[in-house]
């Protein structure tokens, strides 16, 4: 094992101590006054229950799957045997990430609010640290996972020399699959109850009883600010762990790949090359964290300012510092793969600043959106769909730069498939230097809705207007990160997407080698044939070959009907979930106005609503509305696999990537730019608060809701678990077709 | 020649005299009284007035590809002569079939209104005979252009005899880029100039100022109504011109690849199968039109039902026909394209069905949307969004087993890629299937802007109510088959879509045989060499090989970001025709208003509206709004090609066929469905017209229009027309690719 290696570990220990010790620094604040304790705890009370009970149906989906992938591996002998637990602890670590996050976020909002009554710069101290604190724990914990089982599968997995370091990064990444579970219950779960809880709150207290947000009176209310934990900040959690140690795994099963003939230590040095970069980035967002401070009578400016220090501090380190540490480690090709690195870096904040374009009220877009709400509402959808479907043009352009500066980097200054394993490595280095710093990137994130509900706090406690006019200040400022934030996951996601075909092909290859060990000839769709035991030979194939043995063109009808396919899908699933929403957001209507109905009281302030039974409604409407999803992301895969076989489940994966990359931009634009505009018109523009293009402008924002935090974001993680489930059954999908 | 070739000029000359017969009839029908005259002439005037400045722009087009066509061929050599002419007759044969269906839409609404006074029978007789103009207008047209260009070129074009049928059927394709840019100009000016005229009118005058639908009062309601014409019908016929001959050539050239090595007569049967096929449907559709009468006082069903047996009793003659006219020609395989072709009809009746299930007020989905609107607007367009969305689902399955099936049928029952070739020509004549009674399914389809149109000239001329009602219950029903037509639209540009992938590999040896035949060497990307005159063995290699030596496989990360840019320009041209929409309803809302305010005595009845001026604002944001998109859609393949050559043209198609399939189905439906809730309540349902629900579900209407009339079909035509254009320059591509 290179010695590069133990940063890893020790990365992970002082993510985590740092998020340890953030944590308790915030813990000591005050909560402010016995109003504003009380409604904490009513919004961390609610936001377990929920928790507890998604975690109970996720047990079930894990246990049953393990269960499954052990039948697979010990009875039939047509899986990894330690698929299984890989599965399992990728589910657990995920889980945790969210649990510790979201716990962090409802202890820190009325200490952030109690912090905003002092002044602006000490609300932002906690909230922003407390944001910290998820995102140090996801890349902490990610890294931990990724050290023990790299560590434990190195030093007692008993496997040929020459194969056990592209077995042992590809059986590490079918933990991905048990993370990719897990963020789809956590942010599609998460994204129904929150947008249920504030589309209902929204179309009862502020269309109906002109009651304002967040007005204590809404029994609505409360639920809504649970789901921003339990969706905005729980959910995000788990997706991003996904996203991260699926980066840095497919990146390393890539380095195996490429550099497989070079002999063991430099494929090590490839392989543990994205964990390193990782390790570093961990330790440079906890020094990021310490450089956003602003001061008192800050401007929105200053605020954006401030936190683009700490986000642009730890990028510019980490591009000049990575260079080092490539060179000292003596990584192979290091000049390219640096560029590669810095190259996702640029792609990441290239989709970012155009997510920023599109979604903030200081640009055109979403000008012409607040304008477009004094013809009413019809006209303020239509720009809105207008501009958000617009708006994918330019992320999949610098996707589409990113990746071919990627390839051509990695694959040592040449665009060529000869060289292809380099260069899809090169793609999934520049994934590792996009996401190297999102320790910071996940805490500007995950502080949004940590000021978000200290503003909710601010509001039910009836605290003075000044802390709630600091709090909105931080919040808005929260929902421009959180745009940023999405075009670092969107696409990330999308380079991910193309290393994990990589791995995919090296999964078959496993899996084919499995057929000829056990004495079988395989026979490949085209007709070229592997005599049984002949494991040299197979191994020998680089993917071109895989790709033509397997007629994976572009002309065979497998592969284009899958295609389609995956492309459906990727709506079916936005539909889905936008109808659960729409559902569930009904049952809550419906259950806010029996309250103000059958409850006396409630609009004078004289009797509590009952809000726990509001938050119980969107936990079980949750629950209930993930089953078709959930159903529908695992068993494309299955049932394409069985069918088509390789190319079909190739073309399924690329056919909802594709689509699922335009369609969840355009929905986080769409919804995102809604949100502002109508922030826009609520600053005094276009006849400002309670005017008619006010009113038009909140029925944009509420159909953007379910845009921009369920449909998109999930289509993410369907992508994601679809392509890590692939992977995971590869083998089965081989040894299937050949019956 | 085969005798059989015959049929063709002979369906054509009759479907033309058929047309001409049904036009006259409807001449002599009296328009009514002066009135009603008077507002078709205004309305005619101004699709004129539209329809010339179109022209005009268009023509501008056609001319300098036609220029750059002629210095591609003649001087630079990489072009073959044929193809600037051949372009050019297609366009001219596009535009000519709008036209004709337009004029004749023009003429028959108040003639319509007119016999809609004495009885539902002789308003629907008058409406649909006159869509049947259209409908046998463009099959007619149609197979007019393909049996003179393939008289002409079998006649005179001197090329070697093996090579004769090949090259002269992809020749041929390439009239279809001409319709396809005439189609682009034609549907997505035309449905900016429509909803931007619908939008505009109904804004002001059914929700600001109170007044109904086509009130003579409102300025924009003649824009309204011309806007019916140029964009439903004269649009719709461009377009489905454009598909029809797209499919039967594309079908001609894959049979001539595919029994490329049966010798010049079997391969001669192959070819003109789909031309005659597509001439017995002419025959029957003219014989279907004489089947839709129906009895006074019919419900909506009987309605249905009449228009039901046109449709289905030519589907049913051409399923038997077919049979034996396959039989008698002694083409080769037969029962397998007759299969083909039946599985080809099946789909389209699938999708129709699925279409109308998600669009009509009788099932569930439209009912859920319609009881959305008790919550008001977000919730409305949450629904009609989700259920849009989900509605992909049950077209994409039918695609995906109909091409697996006509593919496992027209391969001669196998699922090998070893038959490509056959495979892919199943599929080119399921999609002839599907199209083959296009003269009777556009004449269901364009009759519903004629009963549309007549019901507001109805209204316009003060008729009784019960005149009003009858063509109300005309319209209605043109909603439901309109929603039927745009499924077979769609679903034949994905058949025909993959046809064409192999029609651009076709195209592509040709590139390359000039290259060898100039004494050049062609060297693969994968390094595979021809040296220079090597035709035969170019000649020799099958799609695989062609595929496998470009790199077209789908781990090619020239392949995969192409897709992504595919996908992303689907999006990309959607934002930009709903923004246009958007801008355009803007200007003519301004407009409304203005007049309204400026000239006294429009709402009292007694000065008459300037209706000039709003057409007059469409057709130049019409215009105007049209560039963007065309650049866009003409330069997409050509930059492509010219970076990432073969492998990223194909990817860019499939990026753009897979998602704009999705996308544009997604759009239809959601904005049908919208339509239909909105008539649902207008029934009396959840508190009927002017309730709250009324105004949400008005709303939900008016965002439909740009989904359903502008947008959606507009992705059709951009994928056509990418494709067309791909295999016009596809000689460019390989060539400039040398260098």
């Amino acid at each position: 094992m290179p010695v590069w290696f133990w940063l890893v570990p020790i990365a992970s220990v002082m993510a985590l101590g740092a998020a340890y010790y953030f944590f308790s620094v915030m813990m000591k604040e005050s909560e402010g006054t016995e109003t504003m304790a009380r409604i904490a705890l009513h919004v961390r009370n609610g936001a377990i229950a929920y928790l507890k009970q998604q975690y109970k149906v996720v047990g079930i989906v894990l246990a049953s799957l393990t269960a499954l992938f052990c039948v697979l591996a010990y009875v039939f002998h047509v899986q990894n045997p330690w698929v299984p637990f890989a599965f399992l602890t990728g589910g657990l670590f995920s889980g945790l990430a969210g649990f510790i996050g979201m716990r962090t976020a409802t202890y820190a909002s009325a200490r952030t609010a109690n912090a905003a009554r002092h002044s602006l710069n000490k609300g932002l101290n906690v909230a922003f640290r407390s944001g910290a604190v998820m995102g140090l724990t996801v890349v902490g914990l990610g890294l931990l996972d990724i050290a023990i089982w790299f560590f434990v599968l190195t030093s007692f997995y008993d496997i040929e020399e020459s194969q056990q370091v592209v077995v042992i990064t590809t059986t590490m990444l079918t933990f991905g699959m048990g993370a990719a579970v897990q963020s789809l219950f956590a942010r599609v779960g998460g994204g129904i109850f929150t947008k249920a809880a504030d589309v209902g709150a929204d179309l009862v207290g502020k269309i109906e009883a002109g009651i304002p947000e967040d007005d204590p009176r809404n029994p609505a209310t409360i639920a809504d600010n649970v789901g921003d934990n339990v969706g905005d900040v729980a959910g995000m959690g788990a997706d991003l762990y996904e996203s991260y140690v699926g980066v840095i795994l497919a990146s390393a099963a890539l380095g195996a790949a490429a550099y497989y003939t070079s002999g063991t230590d430099v494929q090590l040095l490839a392989v543990i090359a994205p964990m390193v970069i990782g390790a570093l980035g961990a330790l440079l967002s906890v020094v990021g964290v310490f450089f956003v401070r602003t001061k008192e009578g800050a401007t929105q400016k200053d605020l954006l300012g401030s936190l683009g220090r700490g986000v642009n501090g730890s990028g510019v380190l980490i591009a000049v510092l990575s260079l080092a540490l490539l060179w000292a480690m003596g990584v192979p090709n290091m000049w390219g793969i640096w560029l590669a690195l810095v190259i996702g870096l640029l792609t990441g904040i290239a989709i970012g600043q155009a997510a920023e374009y599109f979604t903030s009220e200081s640009y055109k877009p979403t000008k012409t959106i607040a304008s477009a709400s004094k013809t009413g509402p019809a006209t303020v959808i239509i720009a809105g769909i207008g501009s958000g479907m617009l708006s994918v043009a330019v992320p999949v352009i610098a996707v589409v730069l990113g990746t071919s500066l990627a390839y051509f980097f990695g694959s040592g200054f040449v665009y060529s498939t000869d060289t292809m394993n380099l260069g899809l490595y090169g793609i999934g280095m520049a994934a590792v230097g996009m996401l190297s710093t999102l320790g910071i990137t996940l805490a500007t994130d995950a502080y949004g809705p940590i000021a978000d509900n200290a503003g909710g706090n601010a509001e039910m406690s009836g605290l003075p207007p000044e802390v709630r006019q600091r709090t909105d200040a931080l919040d808005s400022l929260g929902n421009t990160t959180a745009a940023t934030g999405k075009g670092f996951a969107i696409g990330s996601a999308a380079l991910t997407g193309m290393a994990l075909l990589a791995s995919y092909i090296e999964e078959v290859k496993i899996g084919i080698s499995h057929v000829l060990e056990r004495g079988s000839d395989f026979i490949f769709p085209d007709g070229t044939s592997l005599a049984a035991g002949a494991i040299d030979e197979l191994q020998s194939l680089n993917l071109m070959e895989m790709m033509t043995y397997f007629e994976v063109v572009l002309i065979n009808p497998k592969v284009i009907v899958s295609m389609f396919t995956g492309a459906m899908l990727a709506f079916a699933f936005s539909g889905i979930t936008m109808n659960a929403v729409g559902r569930a957001a009904g049952q809550m209507v419906d259950e806010v106005r029996r309250q103000f109905r059958e409850i006396p009281g409630i609009m004078s302030g004289e009797t509590d609503p009952d809000y726990a039974r509001c938050v119980s409604i969107s936990t079980k409407a949750a629950q209930r509305e993930m089953m078709m999803p959930a159903i529908l992301a695992l068993a494309a895969p299955v049932i394409i696999g069985l069918i088509f076989g390789v190319p079909g489940v190739l073309g399924l994966l690329i056919g909802a990537m594709v689509t699922g990359f335009s369609l969840s931009m355009f929905q986080a634009n769409s919804g995102g730019a809604w949100d502002n505009a109508k922030k826009y018109i609520e600053q005094g523009n276009h006849g400002g608060k309670g005017s008619e293009a006010h009113k038009a402008a909140v029925i944009g924002d509420t159909v953007g809701d379910p845009f921009k935090d369920t449909s998109g974001p999930g289509l993410n993680i369907l992508v994601k678990l679809m392509s890590m489930e692939s992977i995971v059954i590869a083998g089965v999908t081989v040894a299937v077709h050949l019956v």
